[in-house]
């Protein structure tokens, strides 16, 4: 890897009391320049980067691609976007446990995010947080993995209720762990009834072009394609 | 399962600005009660209850034992610890992500911590906020899963720091998944010279008699026996 193109930036809390309408002002800004944004979310170790990866491979033919790399500490996951050619940023947060719409704005701003179409954002690991905050994202997209276990979404709620899309990842492990995939369904019917629920394997690929064909109609959307 | 026996308590958070004070006021009033009290952090989905259950499925003839299982909602896993014949509490944190000293001192109040030998508290599962909180407990046993990865704790560099012990769960899933044990080892002496490392599979009880003796020596010398 050519060591030049790891960027790390270290975004500040903001000093907004209110972040919702902070929130909206950036996807205002968003629309303006044409940028699809998009929040990823999970537990620590579900999959966001190999996920990440399976869906840029699917997609970076048709958009302009950036990843914003959220973690407390560390340069990993950054590294492994650079090696597959991805534009990429590592952001620290300083400790903090989430990433609020102005640390998103000052993130996208370093990653150059007016030339690019698509930005994915791969929040700090964490199944609480991240959900009481609004990044300004245009979609939110959390993973579960099937080791992780079906009743997640009884005791995380609020992140279930904000997602508008599910990916259920490593189902190549099905066979090892007790995981019911109606069962998970229903508790995430239970706080939300509209979310998509894909399930994929980011190891095998499987799952990924009806997950990448809803990030696209997404986007395109929002892009006015 | 007698319905009568679940209880669930919402506990409020601190207005007390100095935790850390108030967290060593409770170890002295553990110490006086002679209680001993563990506090188990990881992600969502590691393995914490299980690994609970075959913790204390090794300690029970020798201490009385209550569990503390704190969720932002649910009560799931106080049902799997009354079915198991433990006593347990449903601790609600009103969608806190954390327990500070506190909101533990008011759990322990509701379990009746004064006729146990050994509190052992489920915390919320979260990879980022307990570690920032010290419950008052008498030491931090951290739990990572194998489907997680090894790197975590490049990103999550607190929690490892805080670790007494690690256990490391779901040995039995190691073929399927890519973890370097050693890697992980060293990650963690990274952040932490002295944390034991204890790897586990709570779905075989493989490892558990080590772990097991690791929490009997710390509650003996606790509780001064």
């Amino acid at each position: 890897m050519d060591e030049s193109k790891l960027r790390i930036i270290k975004v500040k809390e903001s000093i907004l009391e209110d972040n919702d309408a902070d929130a909206d002002k950036l996807r205002d800004e968003l629309k303006a320049e044409k940028t699809f944004y998009i929040n990823v979310m999970s537990s620590p170790g579900s999959g966001k980067t190999s996920s990440i990866l399976q869906l840029i491979a699917r997609l970076r033919d048709e958009f302009r691609i950036g990843v914003l790399e959220a973690d407390i500490d560390g340069d990993c996951d950054t590294r492994t976007m650079l090696d597959a050619g991805v534009a990429s940023v590592q952001i620290h947060t300083g400790g903090m446990c989430h990433l609020d719409a102005d640390m998103s704005r000052q993130s996208l701003r370093e990653i150059g995010s007016a030339d690019l179409d698509l930005v994915i954002l791969e929040n700090v690991g964490n199944l609480v947080c991240p959900a009481e905050f609004d990044t300004g994202a245009v979609k939110d997209l959390v993973i579960l993995s099937v080791p992780e276990g079906d009743d997640k979404p009884l005791k995380y709620p609020l992140m279930f209720e904000k997602a508008d899309a599910v990916l259920v990842n490593k189902i190549d492990a099905l066979e090892v762990f007790d995981f019911d995939m109606d069962r998970f369904t229903e508790y995430v019917r239970m706080r939300n009834e509209m979310a998509d629920i894909f399930p994929v394997s980011a190891e095998t690929g499987e799952g990924f072009d009806a997950a990448a064909e809803w990030v696209r109609a997404a986007a395109r959307e929002w892009l006015c394609k």
